[in-house]
Protein backbone atom coordinates (compact mmCIF):
# COMPACT_ATOMS: atom_id res chain seq x y z
CA UNK A 1 0.00 0.00 0.00
CA UNK A 2 1.54 3.54 -0.97
CA UNK A 3 1.29 6.06 1.88
CA UNK A 4 2.08 8.78 0.17
CA UNK A 5 -0.24 10.47 -2.05
CA UNK A 6 0.85 10.54 -5.95
CA UNK A 7 1.69 13.93 -7.45
CA UNK A 8 3.64 15.79 -9.74
CA UNK A 9 2.12 14.11 -12.79
CA UNK A 10 2.06 15.96 -15.87
CA UNK A 11 -1.99 15.70 -17.45
CA UNK A 12 -3.06 14.74 -19.70
CA UNK A 13 -3.12 11.22 -17.71
CA UNK A 14 -5.57 8.93 -17.07
CA UNK A 15 -7.16 7.79 -13.24
CA UNK A 16 -8.57 4.57 -12.96
CA UNK A 17 -10.93 4.85 -9.56
CA UNK A 18 -11.99 1.30 -8.16
CA UNK A 19 -14.19 1.70 -4.86
CA UNK A 20 -15.35 -1.69 -3.53
CA UNK A 21 -16.87 -3.09 -0.51
CA UNK A 22 -15.38 -6.51 0.51
CA UNK A 23 -17.74 -9.69 2.02
CA UNK A 24 -17.16 -11.29 5.46
CA UNK A 25 -14.85 -14.32 4.04
CA UNK A 26 -12.03 -13.57 1.62
CA UNK A 27 -10.12 -16.38 1.61
CA UNK A 28 -6.93 -15.74 -0.22
CA UNK A 29 -7.92 -12.33 -0.77
CA UNK A 30 -4.69 -10.69 1.06
CA UNK A 31 -2.24 -12.68 -0.83
CA UNK A 32 -3.85 -12.03 -4.38
CA UNK A 33 -3.89 -8.43 -3.44
CA UNK A 34 -0.61 -8.04 -2.19
CA UNK A 35 0.58 -9.01 -5.81
CA UNK A 36 -1.13 -6.68 -7.83
CA UNK A 37 1.36 -3.67 -7.12
CA UNK A 38 4.54 -5.53 -8.50
CA UNK A 39 2.45 -7.21 -11.23
CA UNK A 40 1.18 -3.28 -12.39
CA UNK A 41 4.43 -1.94 -12.17
CA UNK A 42 5.80 -4.30 -15.09
CA UNK A 43 3.16 -2.42 -16.96
CA UNK A 44 4.51 0.62 -19.17
CA UNK A 45 2.86 4.39 -18.24
CA UNK A 46 2.15 3.25 -15.32
CA UNK A 47 2.43 5.98 -13.01
CA UNK A 48 1.51 5.09 -9.70
CA UNK A 49 -1.46 4.16 -7.13
CA UNK A 50 -3.10 5.05 -4.10
CA UNK A 51 -5.45 2.70 -1.75
CA UNK A 52 -7.68 3.63 1.53
CA UNK A 53 -9.68 1.29 2.97
CA UNK A 54 -12.30 2.35 5.93
CA UNK A 55 -12.25 -0.95 8.14
CA UNK A 56 -15.76 -2.84 7.43
CA UNK A 57 -16.46 -0.37 4.98
CA UNK A 58 -15.32 1.09 1.82
CA UNK A 59 -12.21 0.46 -0.23
CA UNK A 60 -10.81 3.33 -2.92
CA UNK A 61 -7.99 2.47 -5.20
CA UNK A 62 -6.77 4.92 -7.98
CA UNK A 63 -4.30 3.69 -10.25
CA UNK A 64 -2.67 6.30 -12.55
CA UNK A 65 -1.72 5.95 -16.29
CA UNK A 66 0.00 7.22 -18.93
CA UNK A 67 -2.54 6.67 -21.78
CA UNK A 68 -5.42 4.59 -22.63
CA UNK A 69 -2.83 1.88 -24.21
CA UNK A 70 -1.10 1.42 -20.49
CA UNK A 71 -4.99 0.81 -18.94
CA UNK A 72 -5.57 -1.55 -21.39
CA UNK A 73 -2.53 -3.74 -21.17
CA UNK A 74 -3.09 -3.82 -17.65
CA UNK A 75 -6.53 -5.12 -17.99
CA UNK A 76 -4.80 -7.68 -20.67
CA UNK A 77 -2.48 -9.32 -17.68
CA UNK A 78 -3.69 -12.54 -17.16
CA UNK A 79 -2.76 -13.25 -13.37
CA UNK A 80 -4.83 -9.42 -13.47
CA UNK A 81 -7.68 -10.89 -15.23
CA UNK A 82 -7.85 -14.29 -12.79
CA UNK A 83 -8.07 -11.89 -9.87
CA UNK A 84 -10.93 -9.98 -11.02
CA UNK A 85 -12.58 -13.31 -11.61
CA UNK A 86 -11.84 -14.35 -8.42
CA UNK A 87 -13.44 -11.16 -6.39
CA UNK A 88 -16.53 -10.96 -8.71
CA UNK A 89 -17.09 -14.71 -7.70
CA UNK A 90 -15.71 -14.47 -3.79
CA UNK A 91 -14.63 -11.39 -2.62
CA UNK A 92 -16.64 -8.33 -3.54
CA UNK A 93 -19.96 -7.32 -2.75
CA UNK A 94 -19.94 -4.88 -5.15
CA UNK A 95 -17.64 -2.82 -6.90
CA UNK A 96 -17.41 0.67 -9.45
CA UNK A 97 -14.70 1.60 -12.10
CA UNK A 98 -14.46 5.12 -13.02
CA UNK A 99 -11.91 5.59 -16.13
CA UNK A 100 -11.19 9.40 -15.94
CA UNK A 101 -8.59 11.76 -17.93
CA UNK A 102 -6.77 14.09 -15.56
CA UNK A 103 -7.34 17.23 -16.82
CA UNK A 104 -5.48 19.46 -13.86
CA UNK A 105 -3.79 18.59 -10.43
CA UNK A 106 -2.21 19.68 -7.71
CA UNK A 107 -0.81 19.35 -4.16
CA UNK A 108 0.32 20.39 -0.72
CA UNK A 109 2.98 19.49 0.55
CA UNK A 110 3.53 20.65 4.44
CA UNK A 111 6.75 22.99 5.08
CA UNK B 1 -19.70 8.44 4.54
CA UNK B 2 -21.11 6.92 2.30
CA UNK B 3 -20.94 3.40 2.14
CA UNK B 4 -21.71 2.15 -1.51
CA UNK B 5 -20.01 3.01 -4.37
CA UNK B 6 -21.52 5.57 -6.44
CA UNK B 7 -22.68 3.92 -9.54
CA UNK B 8 -24.55 4.34 -12.23
CA UNK B 9 -23.43 8.03 -14.09
CA UNK B 10 -24.30 8.59 -17.56
CA UNK B 11 -20.75 9.94 -18.39
CA UNK B 12 -19.17 12.35 -19.74
CA UNK B 13 -19.20 13.75 -15.69
CA UNK B 14 -16.20 14.62 -13.49
CA UNK B 15 -14.35 12.93 -10.71
CA UNK B 16 -12.17 15.06 -8.19
CA UNK B 17 -9.69 12.71 -6.29
CA UNK B 18 -8.79 14.43 -2.93
CA UNK B 19 -5.91 12.23 -1.44
CA UNK B 20 -4.53 12.89 2.07
CA UNK B 21 -2.03 12.08 4.69
CA UNK B 22 -3.59 13.62 8.22
CA UNK B 23 -1.39 14.89 10.84
CA UNK B 24 -1.50 13.33 14.21
CA UNK B 25 -3.29 16.12 16.13
CA UNK B 26 -7.02 17.12 14.76
CA UNK B 27 -8.57 19.58 16.86
CA UNK B 28 -12.17 20.78 15.29
CA UNK B 29 -11.32 18.12 12.04
CA UNK B 30 -14.36 15.95 12.79
CA UNK B 31 -16.68 18.78 13.33
CA UNK B 32 -15.40 20.22 10.15
CA UNK B 33 -15.71 17.22 7.81
CA UNK B 34 -18.93 16.03 9.12
CA UNK B 35 -20.35 19.43 7.71
CA UNK B 36 -18.92 18.61 4.04
CA UNK B 37 -21.58 16.45 2.86
CA UNK B 38 -24.48 18.48 3.64
CA UNK B 39 -23.21 21.69 2.25
CA UNK B 40 -21.98 19.91 -1.10
CA UNK B 41 -25.13 18.49 -1.72
CA UNK B 42 -26.55 21.84 -2.35
CA UNK B 43 -24.20 22.17 -5.28
CA UNK B 44 -26.36 22.11 -8.53
CA UNK B 45 -24.50 19.56 -10.64
CA UNK B 46 -23.31 17.46 -7.49
CA UNK B 47 -23.55 13.71 -8.10
CA UNK B 48 -22.26 12.06 -5.12
CA UNK B 49 -18.89 11.04 -3.58
CA UNK B 50 -16.87 8.22 -1.88
CA UNK B 51 -14.66 8.30 0.84
CA UNK B 52 -12.16 5.71 2.46
CA UNK B 53 -9.43 5.71 5.24
CA UNK B 54 -6.91 3.50 6.36
CA UNK B 55 -6.39 3.88 9.62
CA UNK B 56 -2.81 6.11 10.17
CA UNK B 57 -2.90 6.24 6.85
CA UNK B 58 -3.81 7.24 3.55
CA UNK B 59 -7.40 8.80 2.86
CA UNK B 60 -9.15 9.12 -0.12
CA UNK B 61 -12.36 11.10 -1.07
CA UNK B 62 -13.41 11.09 -4.57
CA UNK B 63 -16.16 13.80 -5.50
CA UNK B 64 -18.49 13.31 -8.62
CA UNK B 65 -19.50 16.27 -10.36
CA UNK B 66 -21.56 16.90 -13.93
CA UNK B 67 -19.29 19.42 -14.98
CA UNK B 68 -16.70 22.30 -14.43
CA UNK B 69 -19.48 24.53 -13.32
CA UNK B 70 -20.43 22.06 -10.27
CA UNK B 71 -16.76 21.90 -9.10
CA UNK B 72 -16.09 25.75 -9.19
CA UNK B 73 -19.17 26.10 -7.91
CA UNK B 74 -18.22 23.93 -4.60
CA UNK B 75 -14.01 25.57 -4.92
CA UNK B 76 -16.67 28.98 -4.68
CA UNK B 77 -18.52 27.99 -1.28
CA UNK B 78 -16.77 29.75 1.65
CA UNK B 79 -17.29 27.14 4.23
CA UNK B 80 -15.18 24.87 2.16
CA UNK B 81 -12.93 27.39 1.75
CA UNK B 82 -12.27 28.13 5.07
CA UNK B 83 -12.05 23.94 5.96
CA UNK B 84 -9.33 24.07 3.13
CA UNK B 85 -7.58 26.71 4.44
CA UNK B 86 -7.57 24.71 7.81
CA UNK B 87 -6.60 22.11 6.21
CA UNK B 88 -3.53 23.65 5.10
CA UNK B 89 -2.95 25.18 8.29
CA UNK B 90 -3.34 22.34 10.78
CA UNK B 91 -4.97 19.00 9.72
CA UNK B 92 -3.03 17.69 6.93
CA UNK B 93 0.97 16.35 6.52
CA UNK B 94 0.49 16.57 2.82
CA UNK B 95 -2.54 16.00 -0.12
CA UNK B 96 -3.15 15.76 -3.67
CA UNK B 97 -5.93 16.39 -5.89
CA UNK B 98 -6.51 15.47 -9.06
CA UNK B 99 -9.52 16.38 -11.31
CA UNK B 100 -10.66 14.43 -14.42
CA UNK B 101 -13.25 13.66 -16.73
CA UNK B 102 -14.43 10.66 -16.43
CA UNK B 103 -14.98 9.14 -20.30
CA UNK B 104 -16.58 5.49 -19.21
CA UNK B 105 -17.67 3.27 -16.28
CA UNK B 106 -18.81 0.04 -14.97
CA UNK B 107 -20.06 -1.49 -12.11
CA UNK B 108 -20.56 -4.96 -10.55
CA UNK B 109 -23.53 -5.89 -7.40
CA UNK B 110 -23.49 -8.91 -6.06
CA UNK B 111 -26.69 -10.84 -7.23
Amino acid sequence: MSIEPVAGIEPPYYAVVFTSVQRATLDGYEETAARMPALVREVPGFLGYESARTPGGLGITVGYFRDEEAIAAWQRNGEHQAAQRRGRAEWYENYSVHVAKVERSYSFERG
